[in-house]
């Protein structure tokens, strides 16, 4: 399948799925989930409001069937079945009759950006409220504060489940990779469905290749998702040795990686390699204690090396969290590259192994196994025979090819492709791992 | 009392201690240490002449009545009563009758800066001279070289004591933060009595407040008085676990801060942030082993976690060891600015703990604890929310506040804010020590 | 002798030697030894082809009187005798009547330089051939691909014995310095004859003086020479601890230092020391598994501490590999500045040793003991004095003195000469090496 055609598929999925309102619970994530389940064998896990995470509570199960303002000639203003980003996420039930002043509490806008209606959310605090264009609400306080309006948040908050996706394909090795991306937030393309629809892509693109590695994907509500499964799964976290967050990779941003808390765990090494030899405009950043599910994975008591791969950054770009992260704003080009990445830096994890040399006293002679032009005293070198000797010279346990392809400046693929040579002519042997 | 006002209150000091002829020892020690003791509870040990101290030896103690050139006519032409500086620091006892061509070898000035009387000392070596501004040396040699004067210093050699001054603050801890100063230049301001007044001031500040530390403040002749310290107090040596020697703290120089011998030591790191972290110009310099009495505190066999801080450099500004290091060169408001400076590292010093987090895997929930915006969404955060969250991922019992405040890129002074509304929520506790 | 001399007899040396047909075995070696013998009192070891050297063979032994391409009128078109350069290097011996056509493929030119005779080898592969200036392969190509040449390498491949010359100088330890260069080329005067002539010069320096260190001189075939003495002394090997392979010292590049595999190795840091110090131009680059012997040495079995001196790199530089590489590009001055880099280089080696003071609490009184200026108060300090503080300061059994001249900024030199009276004074010792 051509790239072109990889990013055209992801942007399909992500259409499919900005419709729906999600939030951390309820029936939103479940369709969400559902959807997601017809690409690849996703395991969907329900788990009791009332469960306790670490510090956190699983919460109640939020439903909403419709929300409106309505003026008094019976007028809907502000209508949810227009854009499900006009209540605040995770509002309780309201029905009131306000004045616009009483009302006009209960708003939010953005004066700088005007046209666009803002995403606002009330997890964990019980509250209600509406979001809408600027321009709107200063036509609506045009009408005078005396202004009659008839409130409805026709919604439920009861006991019910938080919904999460996961899916493992199982390789080699029980050591796992995680892939983890969120799934709560409504009609936002590309803070979560971008996401949603790389990894959905990726793990389609791993399930029918051999695998060294295991790989986990999860698709969860942002905080309180990747709190429960960490909680639930204490026996899977040491066979975690690498991860990636994915968010934000639909907008045309370059990529960027966020290092995990470790700074030089070997997924941050590889997604350097990876992005600096491309040759996309991109970004390395240290890791911080903000953003998205990798604040849970690097939390002390876990220090997981999990970093961060996205385009814009959160609050970077103009049309974060508001109705302009929309269908327009995700690109399938851009989602192309973004999965074309994740799938290098899952090459560079498969094929990053360590070696010894079978001939460690001095360099064995190429020429005669046909590794080497037989011909000597020619200026200039083949890149191919300064892998194989780079590959020689460092095979002494100690340094993995990603260390090889640093210190000599080639191309990770080129240094594979030389050990696999040697691999090939018994030169050298995989050193086991102590892990 | 303001900064201000603080910073005249050092130059009142400067200005009373000044004509005091000060030597490494002798009464002018005795009269300096008397009026710093009006300020401060100052202890004052007395070291008999002969004490070994290592490779040193306390010398003889030095008194000067008068001294002076008087030319044929009768007329004093170099009087000491109107400038100290006029007779090499120490010289021994002379009288003597000599022709112009003999009394020139006995002379010092500056044909540089012609107007300007140096400052010479002749320790450990029996010398005697006299110093002079290079015109008036000029208009005397003009009157031909057998010209005859009549030379006196009528000064006393003889054993008596090495004098110093000492003040322990006792603090929660035995710790020792160590201030060290020099006490045994005549009248120079910069060179010795500006540091006497930030140490007098940073005193005064300490003693009436809690201390976490206990503070050891030295006013001692420079070399012989921190070696005679340093022999006699074998015990102490383990305690010190930070200091400063404090010296050129009233002229115009940047803010100037040269490493211990170590130059990684807590203090290091401290003074790097706090200087690079002031809107003041100022420097980081390494460790060299001239200048103060760093070179002793850091010589091989102690290696103490001490630095120098400073404004202009030793022989870097033109005033340096003459007549014009004087109440003019040395202003309240540089004076301030240092002291200022010193209380800042003080600061850092007293709150810089390591913390273990209580909650540490995944983040605590802070909104239910009302340390956090409890509407979600909102693009930007507040930077002691920052604060709070680069605390809990970095509690690991490994990390410092200020390797937290260094990695952020916030102020020590945010992450302390932040840590110490952490320990109010049982959130996290302080790591003790290994020490 | 003068520097001036030095080079111009190190040119004469090459100049003998420049007319010798050497290969990897065979007389040309034999003549060439017997040469430098005349200077140095080499030892010189046949060793049998057949013999094993890692995963390396002796080859036969290869003996070549004549070689040439003879026109139908009976010309020689083609003459060893007249260029050695002509046939390539360890051809099998041929004679044959071959077309143009056929002919052409048998030989080798260079199209971008094409007034030279390029150097070619054949070994470890049986093959012949015929190198020619590209000139001349275009006028004998306008003949006409009919035209018939009569060709012949009058050679003898037998076995026989690879040829290598050995000096030792012990020193008084049995530690030793590796110096190692190549004899194995024909007709080229930079590559492997200015390294002969800088190694035979640098020998002859270092027999009549006393030695720290034992030196080891090896001037051997490329590759097959320096596989065949590794695998002949396993005991000498650990007693190697420094090392440097000559090669292209002779043209006028910037002197060039190519790291050991290590990095980080004494030698290392001591060539880069001199080199950056030294006025000349100059260039300090990582190791690579390029180049020559160096390649063996550290391979990862050996990983001895052994770096590369150059000035041009193979390949860099026009005449590199071709009949260009003659005595004219090769220059006395170039010769003698690498000569004189090398002889600093040992002199650093022999004189870096490391200290503790017998005096290290405080500083100990340099006046008494006349190391200091008695007369205080000065500014400004001699350099010879801030050495001797350095040194003082730093001598606590961890600190070389090439570690106390980097972090002084001082020259090895003065450092060195601050050590040797401080020893004199008894203030310092020396401290034993672990090794």
């Amino acid at each position: 399948m051509s790239l072109e055609r990889v990013g055209e598929g992801m942007h399909a999925l992500i259409s499919r799925l900005y419709p729906i309102c999600r939030s951390i619970t309820g029936p939103g994530v479940r369709e969400t989930l559902a959807i997601v389940r017809e690409e690849i064998p996703l395991a969907i896990h329900e788990v009791p409001s009332g469960t306790r995470a670490f510090d956190w509570t699983v919460p109640q199960e939020w439903r909403i069937r419709d929300a409106y303002i309505e003026d008094a000639a019976g007028s809907r203003v502000v209508d949810f079945r227009r854009c499900n980003l006009h209540v605040v996420n995770y509002s309780r039930p309201t029905r009131a009759r306000l004045t616009w002043s009483q009302l006009d509490q209960r708003l939010h806008s953005l004066p700088d950006r005007p046209d666009l209606i803002p995403y606002r959310t009330s997890y964990y605090a019980e509250s209600w409220g509406f979001c809408l264009a600027h321009h709107q609400r200063q036509a609506l306080a045009a009408r005078g504060d005396g202004a009659e309006y008839e409130v409805v948040i026709d919604a439920e908050l009861s006991d019910g489940f938080l919904t999460y996706g996961e899916l493992l394909l199982a390789g080699e090795s029980s050591d796992e990779v995680l892939f983890s991306c969120h799934v709560c937030h409504p009609s936002l393309a590309n803070d979560n469905l971008s996401g949603v629809a790389v990894a959905t892509q990726l793990a389609r693109r791993l399930a029918d290749r051999p695998r060294r590695y295991s790989y986990r994907f999860l698709f969860l509500p942002a905080t309180i998702g990747a709190l429960v499964w960490l909680s639930q799964h204490p026996a899977s976290l040491p066979r975690i040795k690498h991860g990636l967050v994915l968010t934000l990779l639909g907008d045309g941003g370059p990529l960027t990686y966020k290092r995990s808390r470790r700074g030089d765990a070997e997924i941050d090494r590889i997604a350097a390699h990876v992005l600096t030899r491309s040759n996309m405009s991109q970004r390395l950043l240290d890791f911080e204690p903000f953003g998205y599910d990798e604040r849970q994975y690097c939390s002390p008591g876990f220090n997981l090396p999990i970093g961060c791969l996205m385009r814009s950054l959160p609050g970077e770009y103009p049309e974060y969290h508001s109705s302009a992260d929309n269908l327009e704003l995700v690109r399938p080009e851009h989602l192309a590259d973004s999965w074309q990445t994740c799938a290098a830096i899952v090459d560079v994890l498969e094929r990053n192994r360590t070696y010894v040399s079978l001939n460690p006293q001095g360099e064995p002679q190429l020429g005669r196994r046909g590794l080497y032009g037989t011909l000597g005293g020619k200026a200039g070198r083949a890149e191919l025979e300064a892998a194989l000797l780079w590959v020689l010279n460092q095979a002494d346990g100690r340094h993995s090819l990603l260390d090889i392809a640093e210190r000599s400046g080639l191309s990770f693929d080129l240094i594979a492709k030389g050990a696999d040579m040697l691999v090939e002519k018994d030169l050298i042997r995989e050193q086991p791992q102590a892990s």
